[in-house]
């Protein structure tokens, strides 16, 4: 089959690899229809040691089921399935729990493991299929795809990081960056009910649809003063939900400032560095810290509602739609910050 | 009047300072009854820039109140209360919320602000008395006083600890740090319903005690050690609630590092290094990281009753009861480990 198989830093390139195949009784085939590029797939871009092997590229599809292996029992060929980023068996206890990403026999797509592909390619295998598959009601509209694929990821993380920043009714909230997680924060923050939804981006062209999807206000400025703007904002005490998007030092420390006292700041950017302030501002605040990667299987029942009644559309994240072959430059759009997000088409 | 005034590192003098008297109308003046040493007053003992004037001492303390201001209305001469470390107005938006250590018109005592006092000294002057002094009912029992004193901090933290690192029944619960507010942290654990309760500490007659309040293990390995132990208590996974009472850079990555997945941190010890793990190993478990400065005042009344009752008796931290003028040697023997914590009685 065809995949975008990443090299080395800057280096993807589509090449024929060996078809996925099943391997263990509890695996899927899926044939992906629809797939993305990952603001997450941009740090091994900029970063990933070259190798000759390569690593196949991608962790948000929807597919087809082609076939299933013999202990697979609640998914079937011919089903048409969101696959999250991380697979898991549905059972063990962190999966019981909510927190599929720290699955017992689970693991991630796309991060070069043994065997595990990733979405952004013709087909791959799917271990414990019937934990990690959402399947989809027949008959949905196509022109609601983009949309259902932005649950293998972007939503359920954005969505993640509001649940875990504790936004609310009546809640005043920060979303720190206007990367495609951030809008999706905007997005379920507005669903949860916030009252006030603050971005802190500097894109016009991304707070435009934050906007659209529910900011109330927009804060350009970074660093110091963007903490003063956001106090300004909210009477000089913070927001209760601080939503980090972004991951990087200055980012995370920008959020614990702008948390009010008492809140929460939910993090799912991943972070770049290695450390974060141990005591001011957070500790003398009681603000609380929390997030990580988005357990989104969790959350696709919560959420799917909502996009097939066209109450949240998160597909409008993507503003470059591709084919396979365009994946390299798609991957170089998205490090430009041309495109937003990127949808490969199969 | 007499005090414990501290001019610098080291250095606990008693002198006669001025009697303090109402200033605003919201004030109360309280004569003390008892007072502690506590752990945070150690930091100061060990770093405080010296000064000629000094900083009166002290902030957990029960007294008499003597007299009050025109606007103060609940509480009155004659009644015996617990003085909280923060002094709150208890009807601003965050002491509402329960956070009366970020009231908009509170503060806190000990800590050298001007017209603010400390515990260690005959009287002190209480701002904001309706909002700050817990009026204790007639009639109790002496023998309880010492275990009424630790709701003006320790036992409150301890509690804050629990809530933090959201200890429930049936959770696992790791408790850092073996002093005196880890000890009220293992009371508060169980009192919460925790199942299973690992303290980490190496004083053996701290630990014994710990046991005592309801620890069912002891951990005293420090560093990666500790780390390995505490998973092999708790079928590899770590605790559902970290109670971190100490505040040092190794006991914080300890407690991030036990935390199981999806767990929880509360965090009492008042963070020594300037910062702390952004990545791993807190962020890719969704741990969740959270307290602060207790706000204790909002904790007497659920915390009253079982001390009335019998049912918790945190004041057992105490091993040692001194008069004002034992305050300086007080100081010391907590700083050499001699003693856990220090009852100053007038």
């Amino acid at each position: 089959m065809q995949a975008a198989v990443m090299h080395g830093a800057g280096d993807v390139r589509i090449e024929t690899v060996a078809d996925p195949r099943l391997i263990e009784p509890t695996d899927a085939l899926v044939r992906v229809t629809c797939a993305a590029i990952c603001g997450s797939d941009l740090w091994p871009y900029k970063t990933l040691e070259h190798s000759d092997s390569g690593r196949i590229m991608g962790h948000e599809a929807i597919g087809v089921v082609e076939e299933v292996g013999p202990d697979v029992h609640t998914i079937k060929a011919g089903d048409l399935a969101i696959m999250p980023f991380a697979y898991s068996d549905g059972a063990c206890e962190f999966c019981q729990e909510g927190l599929q990403t720290e699955c017992v026999h689970g693991g991630f797509f796309g991060q070069g493991a043994e065997n595990v592909g990733g979405g952004q390619a013709e087909a791959v295998r799917v271990p414990q299929a019937d934990g990690t598959l959402a399947v989809l009601p027949p008959g949905l509209d196509d022109a609601l795809l983009p949309s259902l694929l932005t649950l293998s990821d972007v939503m359920g993380t954005g969505h993640h990081a509001a649940v875990a920043a504790k936004v609310a009714p009546g809640k005043v909230v920060a979303v720190v960056g206007d990367g495609a997680v951030g809008l999706c924060s905007v997005i379920a923050a507005k669903r949860l009910g916030a009252e006030q939804i603050i971005i802190l981006g500097r894109h016009p062209a991304r707070t435009a649809l934050a906007k659209e999807f529910g900011a109330t206000d927009v804060v350009s400025a970074r660093g110091d003063e963007a903490v003063e703007r956001l106090h300004e904002l909210t009477r000089g005490f913070g927001a209760h939900s601080v939503l980090e998007c972004v991951g990087l030092d200055e980012s995370i420390t920008t959020a614990l400032s702008i948390a009010r006292p008492g809140g929460a700041v939910g993090r799912v950017g991943v972070p770049q560095g290695e450390t974060m302030p141990a005591s001011r501002p957070a500790f003398y605040k009681n603000v609380t810290v929390s997030g990580g990667p988005a357990p989104v299987r969790a959350y696709i029942d919560d959420l799917l509602p909502d996009i097939r009644e066209g109450r949240i559309q998160p597909g409008r994240v993507f503003d470059r739609v591709i084919r396979l072959d365009g994946v390299p430059d798609g991957y170089r759009a998205m490090n430009e910050r041309q495109a937003l997000k990127v949808l490969v088409e199969f």
